[in-house]
């Protein structure tokens, strides 16, 4: 089994590697090789077998998605883009990467003969925009309000369309928010919903910028790797031709998170909160989407966490060392 | 008022080009001149003090839409593309023109500083992809099934974060089938829909290769130019974010098409119609939308026959000279 992996560097990358690297095998077969691209090194050793290689580049360079699948890898894990808020800051940095290079990926698996990996896509919840119903079922209208939507989506329906030509085996997962991120605040707008759990339980201070009412749909970076292995193992025949799946999470209030921590880590933590409304965030957040349905997602053995509670002790687990700070 | 139409010597093309020259006027200003762009030259001359010119080319060739748009059009009408079977038949073809092409057009727009015309692109029903419900709502899920849908929706999504973004000023008219098409028959999936119509109504045999319980939407071809033309003057504040907009139609089966058609030109013209099952016509029908709810479009305006008589009626008049066949 010869894996590549792109977007290799950032946060569910690093993540999905340590996860190939500790079970060893994919597809119920052994692991010999995982490729691990992005455009800076991804650091990652070789282990127990499995060769590792860094490779950087540009997917969108003329030339490099061919060279970066001429070992025909078995399973393609495309994790590679800009983030939603750099996608919209920079227009043909967007374009470029989250479009460009997506196509120029599968163009490079359509133009190799006899060769149909099964390619596992990150996508994003951000193919949806509003106005919203309460719960947003499965065959909702995709309708982004962001160019990083736009790109996520147009690349799903090229993967669809290669899909059903044979020309690949695809599979576009889109993840609904992952929380906690581990790691720095970030600039995000999303970023509180990790942020008042993360930086309490690090012992400090986080700004809650919307109101507590505010509903949205998480799911835990261990859960996000959940989905990736199994969209690399799942029978493309029971997906069926409609290829991008929804993901499940768990849907909840500001409020809930924060009980939920309360719950875990105590009043001390809890009050680490700071509300301080932020009009600029608020004004994205009120148009996002709230809960999704994901009913064909669970259908088809995708799994996240059912509890808020679940999610903060995910990463009390996996980014604390299981200790909760008292 | 200066106008491009792409894909001007097209059946639509050359419909929407009468149209314009008769009314000579468009969003309540005289027209000036008409640019008609195809990769033949579109047959049209000059009248009433339009200026009339004929322009050749390939949209996705480097620098051909940056030349078309020079002359800075106040409403482009983009019709060009390939059809469905075309698409399916030519891989390449069809992503160049229908999405390389459409990409090429809007991209100059883009470039063209301080420039944002009124874009009003031709898009499909192909959007949609099966299975469906019996009526499809306009928040149902766009998962085309076939490339050329694909190239269609992508082009949908790139006009609309355009559109968003300030570049331009998009509007995308989902057709649904245009019936009565006139001309000769061809060899498209959806060809007996028409032929069924048309060729009886000339004397001549007509093949139905699928059962009479099918059920389609159809609009006659002077709706599908009444749609672009209100696609040109709606107000776009009205339309608001979601600029693709699924057209009304007549939701009929086979057979009420041919009871209207027995009601308008009786029983000796309906006996040209011979059933002779086609299974590879019904392999493609059987998987097509049947009836769209096309609640917005309605709402914001746009208007197509209300029964099928009305669309035999038009074909009568639009093409026979109003003689019905006796």
């Amino acid at each position: 089994m010869h894996i590549l992996v792109t977007g290799a560097a950032g946060m569910i990358g690093r993540k999905l590697t340590e996860r190939l690297l500790k079970t060893g095998t994919l597809r119920g077969r052994k692991i010999a090789s995982l490729d691990l691209h992005d455009i800076v090194p991804a650091q990652a050793a070789s282990t127990g077998g499995i060769a590792v290689k860094a490779l950087t580049g540009d997917l969108a360079d003329e030339g490099a998605s061919a060279r970066l699948i001429e070992s025909r890898p078995d399973v393609i894990f495309h994790l590679a883009g800009v983030v939603s808020g750099e996608a919209e800051a920079n227009f043909d940095l967007g374009y470029r990467v989250n479009l460009v290079g997506s196509k120029a990926l599968f163009d490079a698996v359509r133009l190799t003969e006899g060769y149909t990996p099964r390619l596992v896509f990150a996508s994003s919840i951000a193919v949806y925009g509003g106005p919203f119903p309460d719960v947003i079922p499965d065959d909702f209208q995709q309708a982004p309000l962001s160019s990083y939507g736009t790109q996520k989506l147009m690349s799903e329906l090229v993967l669809t369309d290669y899909t059903r030509r044979g020309f690949m085996d695809g599979i576009g997962i889109r993840f609904p928010t992952i929380c906690v991120r581990p790691g720095k605040p970030n600039k995000a707008a999303s970023g509180f919903f990790s942020g008042i759990i993360r930086e309490p339980l690090d012992g400090k201070e986080a700004l809650l910028p919307v109101p507590r009412s505010v509903v949205h749909t998480h799911a835990s970076p261990r859960a996000a790797v959940n989905f990736l292995i199994h969209g690399a193992e799942i029978d493309g025949a029971e997906v069926g031709p409609r290829r991008n799946i929804t993901m499940p999470g768990v849907g909840v209030t500001v409020g809930e998170q924060i009980e939920a921590l309360r719950r875990i880590a105590g009043e001390k933590v809890v009050g680490l909160i700071r509300e301080e409304h932020d009009e600029a965030v608020w004004g994205l957040v009120k148009n996002w989407p709230t809960r999704f349905e994901a009913k064909r997602a669970r259908e088809l053995g995708f799994q996240a966490e059912t509890s808020f509670d679940e999610i903060v002790r995910a990463h009390i687990e996996d980014e604390l060392g299981g200790k909760v700070p008292v």
